[in-house]
């Protein structure tokens, strides 16, 4: 995590407000009971994301830092911890779910308590390096977990057997091109790794020589239309196009085609936001995980990009509606180091059995992309906005 | 499930209303979110069992009797169809949970177009014998969810790591006696299962002759003050008190005391509907399984009655705080026949594998109990409130 | 278990030798390395059968009785404990066939020299009651290992993919009538239980009257031919011949027949003895378990026996080809009592979650059967030699 | 997999001879029941390698390039195949320590038959480029099978309760030095990946240039004594040393110490292929998985090597007594190709959630190591002959 610049205090206040406020636009939409549930491990209740961004600033910021704070509520340190060990036991993952308590009225409360507190802290204290590097890390913690609200609440709605829409009105603006251009790199030694002034993670950071192959790239994400033609020519059923544990996964899902489509009176069905809808050709294919994306690129005989190609590339690529998987896996960049404290639990313990995603997605907040951000999943996940981009 | 007696259409439908609002009445102190958890698979959310009992009346009575009747929305019989295989295909139990919608507002509104339909329909129908026994059957079925619902958001709230209280009104009055008195009943040919004109389940009927040997039997059950004991003489630690299963239950679950009982402090606190409080040591012991039960009573020197003799004494016991576990297995008594149709799949199906608790408990809705009364559940479930009554 | 008669010291000694080298008989046709393998928790390696039994007796007789007794390997005790709460740490059970070690061969030495010591102990010692009661029971409990080592032998090589053949000379001779007669038994008082001087288990002791109801019962156990109907009619498709857990179990183990019937070719085989034969229509149906021996009775219209309807019945019957499943649970007789000691831990700590077959089977040891004799296992079961008797 | 070389034709045969019989002078102080067992799913019995490597030179020389031959079992193929699905049904994984058939005799038998004919073979025909390549995949994929031969039977053996010798005798010469020296490499462009004409596997082609930033790594493996001051210092109790994946690892398994480490008497003891011992501190440390070996370089304050950087080290380095983990994810170099047909299946498929190691390990057969050489495991392995390298 690093901040460079000088903060003008006003203009940090009102990004404060912005941002956390845009979380809770995302949730407008939503039933009391669209709060609470977690249909598997990976998808948190939304009142959990608003609980714990805002356990985030009072954790990191009022309790060390403002020494008359007094916490809204002791057991929230349980409930709101996600997976910070060096801060005492929490609920495990798991249960997440199986609270209705605190309600999402005492939710809410408690966002208003610690936003009120960190506006006046805000105007009260000068902002050393250290605070707004902190402040900058909880803003877009936060923003993370409203890609994340996006991605849950999809996941909430859509597996529900009734496919209530989040809203009548066209959420995300998505289309790609159904053009082949590959853009060609030549061989030779590049840089990748953030470089600048502003906030970036400390996974980005370390900005280091590579020495490239010279290799191709598609210009633009892989569309509905091409990813049809290969569950339509066989995908799914042919070991020969997948990972040994991607073919596994498939055989126990009985896999048939990205997350949220439906095969349904001879039509593919996919819900989207606004429901369930006829699949659109010519949005870039979403929800795929690693498994997927490998194994169609193999059936084109074709291969993904690596991170570090895709990084040189990005400024002739059309990205940002959706995140790409990479052939490269979670590790550290040369130098790497954890922050101390608690925070150094934020990225570096993550880095083994995931893969690397570039991009951003239609779902990513606004001013929260850059072609060095390192995003990760492990290979089976599907339910981000998730997409693939070929290479040679 | 049988009912001989002519029936008064208009205290039917007094009684209709009375058991139906009973069911609301319970879930008034709820929060939205308290109506859609489900924090282990035998606890269903509230919602579910509003929904669930509505959809009983609409299935069995409004659709195949009404011929003008339209269904309310008709994907609920895949939300709440508990366990027919008759009626289709319905969401796994482990995922009632899951589902945040149908809202619980959608499902109260689920509740008063279902009974405006329910009213009209027996304003305007002479009640034959077998439509009469459906609308026996389906209060009663009812009346168990009332049951249910008591025990299900004790669960959900005793488990939230907040303990909030369901009231802070005593709900129910529980106490005991600490008299050891015990019942002598004489060898002989006794008659059990259900005789009369009113409700009784399928299971209790074919009233048939038992020969008992002599045996004896506590008046009173089993209360706090005497299980502390055996949890001070270290109960949960010797194998030789426990069946083979239980012991594995122990173990697995490094159980310690019954369900609710947490030891804060050097004290015994039990959660109970007004929150965390001390253990009332006069109280009937309450929420322990099977497998507890039949412990505590090897570690007295004594045993658990067998429902026969539970059945044969009940008129000189002081019952009806706990349901009380027997040492006897849900097994079908001589000539029982399986209902045609669906209702068929109401009690037969599950007899195996559980074990038969006698009586009634604080949670049973007034005019739901009977001496004849078969309650089963599987050895290791405790969520209910159940107790002990020695015999010897 | 007791034992009241004197006994006849040298008799006994031949008694002992002969129990003991029939285990090693049933050994005899398998390789080294058939006695080694566990393929489910259920089934144990031969070689620990074997081992086991002979620690019964190091442990029950020789070390108590016999002072300057040495044990042969103090290891021993951790490998070839079965469930002896009493008698400290243990051998996972479902890790017994991960162990290569003690080899057969160290086995076989092992039987060689505990049956040295039993047979001098034997020649010097006054054989009181007590320890009378405990020889009777170590034969006894020999005994019930080896119908184990016959199942779990059929087992072993049943489910080898090359179809090993045990012997190819017939085994058992096994076949039944296809006639239908039943018995009929009128109603009354009746007495079950054992009664007499010979050993017998703690279970049956207690002879206890009993009321029954008329009832019918079928005098020959249900053929493969009557099996094979149910099969063809759709028995194990349709869920309405199911109790609930029974039908879980058919769509999780995707049944469609007894164990050891595959169908190849259109043809119905079943794995025996000398290998894979066309089934014989003319034998008692074997390997069901009682979730298929109630569906099939509830295909009939018919029912199970209970174990008192059958012990009542049992001089009338064709009985002792199969163990046949009661619609009875595995409960305590009025009076029962465990015994003190690591010997209580035989029967009494399995009394929940299984149901009692009455009978014998073809693997039954000679002299090892009684119309007294309760033998338990989980419904599931089907790898015992099961059948099917009906009633009505 | 690549040969260029000319292969003389009786050098080959004698290979092949030498080759073979190796695998069978690693079995040989075996016990018949040691060849049968597979304590948890990643060990395969003994009898179960022998098998697969034959049926690998059966399958993919004899049947193809000979026609006259006659297979042996053609039941072995659903036996022996492990994981090509090219080449259809196979015993599951988990089933092969189920399988008491083929008997250790008839695996030997089916190892005499297919020498046999792979010698008459190697005699009469002409080795072709394809064949001499696959001939040697063959060979080396025995190799492989003989380094793990060596890791399941030591596993085998060490978690027998009765911790049997494999042999009295030394197995291996193991020792290090407790010498921190580090070998500084300077930054550059440096190349990778195998070159020359001999046999390599296909993952390690495609020699290609790396930028590395100049890095230090050491010169010697860890010691027992280095690893023993780890523990000692809480490393298995402090979860900031660990990845979050590693310390859930560490708490399920309640790990403490490497695979084979027992702490008895106050004493750190060591299973060894000589039996249980105190350990030796200046052995490499040994049987660490990967979260382990990056716990204890945080511990260090250091890191893991990459591949590349050990690759481009290796000159300098003492290496071959541990495969030798780095942090970095096995993945496709670049420009990697499957080769076509089931032949492709051999690493390909593989390159997702495993780690690679470098180097060698005493269990590694002579000719068998390289310094371009990729092995994979994933992270949670502990049981093959695994140590750590550090860098800086």
């Amino acid at each position: 995590m690093q901040v460079k610049i000088a903060v003008n205090q006003e203009n940090f206040i009102k990004k404060y407000k912005t941002v956390r406020s845009h979380s809770e636009t995302i949730c407008k939409p939503l039933e009391i009971e669209d709060y609470v549930v977690q249909p598997i491990v990976d998808v948190s209740p939304p009142k959990w994301h608003l609980g714990h961004t805002t356990w985030f600033f009072e954790t990191f910021i009022l309790k060390p830092y403002n020494r008359d704070y007094k916490v809204f509520n002791d057991q929230y340190d349980f409930v709101f911890n996600s997976y910070y060990e060096s801060l005492g036991a929490r609920v495990v993952r798991t249960d997440r779910g199986n609270l209705s308590r605190p309600s999402v009225t005492d939710v809410y409360r408690y966002r208003t308590y610690v936003d009120q507190h960190m506006e006046v802290f805000l105007q009260n204290t000068a902002l050393s390096e250290e605070l707004t590097a902190l402040l900058e890390l909880g803003l877009n913690h936060e923003q993370q977990h409203q890609e994340l609200l996006y991605s849950d609440i999809k996941y909430i709605l859509g597996h529900n057997p009734l496919f209530p829409a989040y809203s009548i009105n066209s959420v995300f603006n998505q289309n790609s091109s159904q053009n082949n251009e590959f853009i060609k790199i030549e061989s030779g030694i590049y840089e990748i790794g953030y470089q600048g002034d502003d906030f970036c993670f400390d996974n980005e950071l370390g900005r280091h020589k590579v020495y490239l192959e010279s290799f191709e790239i598609a210009k633009y994400p892989v569309t509905n239309a091409q990813y049809l033609e290969f569950i339509t020519d066989g995908g799914y059923t042919n070991f020969k196009y997948w990972h040994s544990e991607g073919w596994e996964w498939v055989k126990e899902n009985t896999a048939k085609s990205p997350l949220y489509w439906h095969y349904i009176d001879q039509k593919w069905m996919n819900y989207t936001f606004a429901g369930l809808k006829e699949i659109d050709l010519n949005e870039p294919v979403c929800h795929v995980n690693f498994y997927e994306a490998s194994a169609f690129a193999s059936w084109k005989g074709l291969r993904l990009p690596t991170e570090t190609e895709w990084e040189v590339a990005s400024p002739d690529l059309n990205w940002g509606q959706r995140w790409e998987w990479t052939d490269s896996a979670y590790l550290p960049y040369p130098g790497f180091q954890k922050a101390p404290g608690a925070i150094g639990e934020y990225n570096g313990k993550f880095m083994i059995s995931q893969m690397v995603l570039r991009g951003a997605s239609v779902a990513t907040p606004e001013g929260h992309s850059r072609s060095t951000y390192r995003n990760f999943f492990h290979p089976r996940h599907q339910w981000q906005f998730m997409g693939i981009r070929l290479a040679k």
